[in-house]
């Protein structure tokens, strides 16, 4: 297992932490500041005995790291990469065919943090990131995730290609995206599946898209030449999800 | 019409502001840098015969808006917003039903920019934003959307509900992402139609809500309350396109 410390902005990223029994070490919160949500914090942070500190604006907007933390941080322990075999083991425990998110190297931490979200609300059971190439699990990416990092486990990978043929193993299929493939709606998305999205301006790189047993096109009708990577993702999701209803 | 002032930073979107025939005033170039798309860029910069200034990194740096210039930015004359009437004609044009998306108060650039590009993409006629509480055209908007700004006409109105009622009289049927709606597999979205996407926080505002003719929720297995904006816009327009493929 591998650790990374990082802190958690925003008030419903907070809230979030909190409720999922996350360790928080401290919260700072804008002084003066007493809203609904920094009250419902403050009683969550009571509760786990977590340290409190009033801060003036200044400080919080030195401590942030996505300039966006709506009068409160919260330092949570560590982050906590999750390891392949629990995103199976996840599926096996709600009895699903397993469903995960392979990111071949997407380097926008807004992106990462929406891919995380829409696997957790699309029933997934996890992603996979690569180390090298890819952004990491930063306090803008669990903002951007809005809780889903709670939930959703991520893990982190040395080589993309050789955990797709080690999951082939294991009985699941591979379907990257990609603009000349097959009009998703014509594949049979059912099964034990991998979604394989690609890096924001080049796509799925060319040794990984060799690993994969079917490319999956969106319809595109438009002039520009791909979606936003995250959007991408939640299109291809809810099709396998449309899918998977429809069994 | 209206216009403002804009900045398009970074290569694909400068490029694909060439391309789009849009005029451009000057470009600033990073001294030294000379690869594949700034080749491209100053190609199309003789050709339209826009000026080229080549500056220092620190030029370009104190000059962006979005701190990811790339090595380029072009001062664009003004961009342009469409009118609603503009929107509809696009549809006749092209001899289809009308098919538009309306941002009930996106507030994140970069939401409103993946958005405008998967109208485009989708084959949907323009997007409509409110005057208040929303994200303009800024140069973070033109960037995210990937040089789609340059083909989806963009209308900002002052009422949001009001300009629904007069789409009503046009025939149009409007449907809003709302949580607690009909799952969206289940709602017939072939018509002549708008969608409605909700704010980041609140979801779509009680006023507009009412005005809609269905609300469609998207299927959620998880534990957290929402999709990222852009992400559930995608899925939603992507469920009409699918509908409308199926004719």
């Amino acid at each position: 297992m591998r650790y990374e410390e990082f802190t958690i902005e925003g008030r419903n990223a907070v809230i979030e932490a909190f409720r999922s029994g996350k360790t928080i070490d401290k919260v700072f919160i804008l002084d003066g500041c007493q809203d609904g949500p920094i009250a419902t914090i403050k009683r969550e942070a009571k509760k786990k005995d977590t340290m409190i500190r009033y801060v003036a604006k200044e400080r919080l907007d030195q401590m942030s790291e996505t300039g966006k933390h709506q009068g409160v941080i919260a330092y949570a322990a560590a982050y906590e990469y999750a390891e392949v075999e629990d995103l199976l083991k996840l599926a096996e425990e709600r009895g699903e065919a397993p469903f995960l998110l392979l990111l071949d190297g997407i380097e926008d931490p807004h992106n990462l943090g929406a891919v995380i979200r829409t696997t957790n609300l699309a029933g997934a059971h996890g992603v996979i990131i690569p180390k090298n190439r890819a952004a990491g699990l930063t306090a803008s990416v669990a903002r951007t995730s809005a809780g889903a990092l709670n939930y959703t486990p991520v893990a982190k990978v040395t080589n993309l290609a050789k955990t797709i043929e080690e999951l082939k193993k294991r009985g699941l299929w591979f379907v990257c995206a990609d603009m000349d493939g097959t009009q998703m709606y014509q594949l049979d998305l059912r099964g034990p599946i991998g979604l394989v999205i690609g890096n924001e301006g080049e796509g799925v790189s060319r040794l990984v898209k060799e690993k994969c047993d079917f490319a999956a096109s969106i319809p595109m009708k438009g002039e520009i030449g791909s979606l936003n990577a995250s959007v991408a993702a939640g299109v291809l999701a809810y099709e396998i999800v449309r899918q998977r209803l429809n069994k």
